[in-house]
């Protein structure tokens, strides 16, 4: 009587074992991969499967987490970009920015984009007025552009965005606010000096109405953006900033949603209600006068000189 | 002259910094949240924030990671799961099968569901042949569901199916393979045995048209699961089973796709060419003698008798 038992496979890879599970999956990877490739999904594996071991979710809280990932894929389309506010809402995008523009001490900070960015805004002279439809607490800013040794950088090209006073940007009123309106790109003068006219920002809500803003909801959290104005400022040989300044009254200020707030951006806004002042002003009521230096740090050398940096 | 500085909002949370960034996503929380919510999202923040930190991604590259679970998302339908496939194929899905069935020694342990169970297969007496369409090597399974004492247990059901020996499942060929072929629930007589005829399995691809194929590509991975014949053994006052078994001589048996085998489940499949043993047997060519033994592990008290377990 022949029975022939088939030789099992000569082990090639490890099994799966509970213990040890995130390198039986990194073990698989082909010896072809790019360095860089292998360096990322080894640490993906490795935080994701300690993340499951330290949770320990049934069969049900894993559904619920898969579910969770396909309704946010499925929120996302070209004008909506749930992933993106789900990473900013737990601290990556902030934390990917951080890890991004460690600056020499002095320089001022980075913090994100955001979505509300146009480019090609108007070009106004200085002291134009960006606000286009009047409405809006007044206010003027102005300061510098130096380097980290204090000397003016001339020819700095500030290109700023805000909300008007009912926390919203003009791409999200289109017919409502002017085209453009809060928006502005300014060039600084010999001295390293520009100033405009503007009007105080206001707090804003992420988009919430999506899985992002259930979790937020899950988790005691609000929606809600510091007030801030948006300034992205180069000038050729130094490091371009994407940064806000964050108004110091804002009741959102210490619990932005999206951790955008650095201590070292909170701007210095104050009310001017002195008639004499006022009238020096020309805007004929009071207003508020934010004053805001930009330092730059001098690029790295061998830097790629001006690309392109949104 | 008036200038008011307003007050800077007392602080109530700690602002963004890049040491401790998990921390200060996690005060967030209000203090209603449920405490395993709070338990799950901190260790998810801590893990999530560790990966970032170790990999300190471009924004290239964050931005990569963006597009592919947006894409990932958009490849989620009523009928296919790429969510699913990715935790299957980064052995997060068998990490959580583990943590949820840790058996006392001796019980068969399980494995993954996958994504071709059909509930309502048709009871078929002993002896049965599930394959309705003749194709394929010829085999005979046969052996006993025990307990963990080794004493038989009766009127145990032993639901069961594969794929046929082109590597699909029914589902996967409607109109080509007869409905419910290679599917079948059997119980266990008064000495726990059972026995039905098939044909051995084949290896067979996991959806691979979608962006975790793309990965599986860019990680030097294939998309084969190791062939295997899939049972879920239930009876009354038992812990239910999912498992497979699988043949050892599948070329990629050490290297599942979904990372599906142990080493406990390997089946013993012995070649029956002998013309007696195939007289005997009435199947007129050579088989496949598959012997397999269930042990089920009395449930834990307290454990609801009996819910659904699918
Ligand atoms: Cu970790
Ligand atoms: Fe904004
Ligand atoms: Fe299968």
């Amino acid at each position: 009587m022949t029975e022939t038992k088939p030789e099992t496979r000569a082990r090639t890879f490890p099994y799966f074992e509970e213990q040890g599970s995130e390198d039986v999956v990194n073990a698989r990877m082909g010896p072809e991969v790019s360095p860089r490739l292998r360096e990322v999904m080894t640490a993906v594996v490795k935080h994701l499967h300690a993340a499951v071991k330290e949770i320990e979710p049934t069969h049900d809280e894993w559904m619920a987490a898969i579910k969770f990932l396909t309704e946010t894929g499925h929120m996302c389309t070209d004008w909506r970009q749930e992933f993106i506010l789900l990473s900013d809402t737990l601290g990556v995008s902030m934390l990917v920015d951080s890890i991004n523009h460690r600056r020499p001490n002095g320089a001022t900070e980075n913090t994100i984009l955001g979505p509300f960015y146009v480019p090609d805004a108007p070009r106004y002279p200085h002291g134009a007025n960006i606000c286009l439809d009047g409405k809006g607490e007044p206010s003027i800013v102005r300061g510098r552009v130096v380097d980290t040794e204090g000397r003016p950088i001339a020819g700095a090209t500030i290109d700023v965005w805000q909300t008007n006073e009912d926390g919203f940007y003009d791409v999200q009123q289109k017919g409502v606010q002017p085209d453009f309106n809060l928006r502005g790109v300014f060039s600084s003068d010999a001295d390293g000096r520009y100033w405009f006219r503007s009007v105080k920002p206001r707090h804003y809500p992420i988009p919430d109405d999506g899985p992002v803003g259930k979790m937020l909801g899950a988790l005691g959290r609000h929606p809600n953006r510091a007030a801030h104005i948006h300034f992205i400022v180069t000038a050729p040989g130094f490091d371009p900033v994407i940064t806000h300044i964050f108004t110091p009254d804002c009741p959102y200020l210490t619990e932005d949603a999206v951790f955008g707030v650095k201590e070292s951006l909170i701007g210095d806004f104050r009310k001017v209600e002195d008639p004499e002042a006022i009238a020096e002003s020309g805007i004929g009521e009071p207003f508020w006068r934010v004053g805001w230096d930009f330092t730059l740090a001098r690029k790295a050398p061998g830097t790629v000189p001006d690309a392109p940096i949104i």
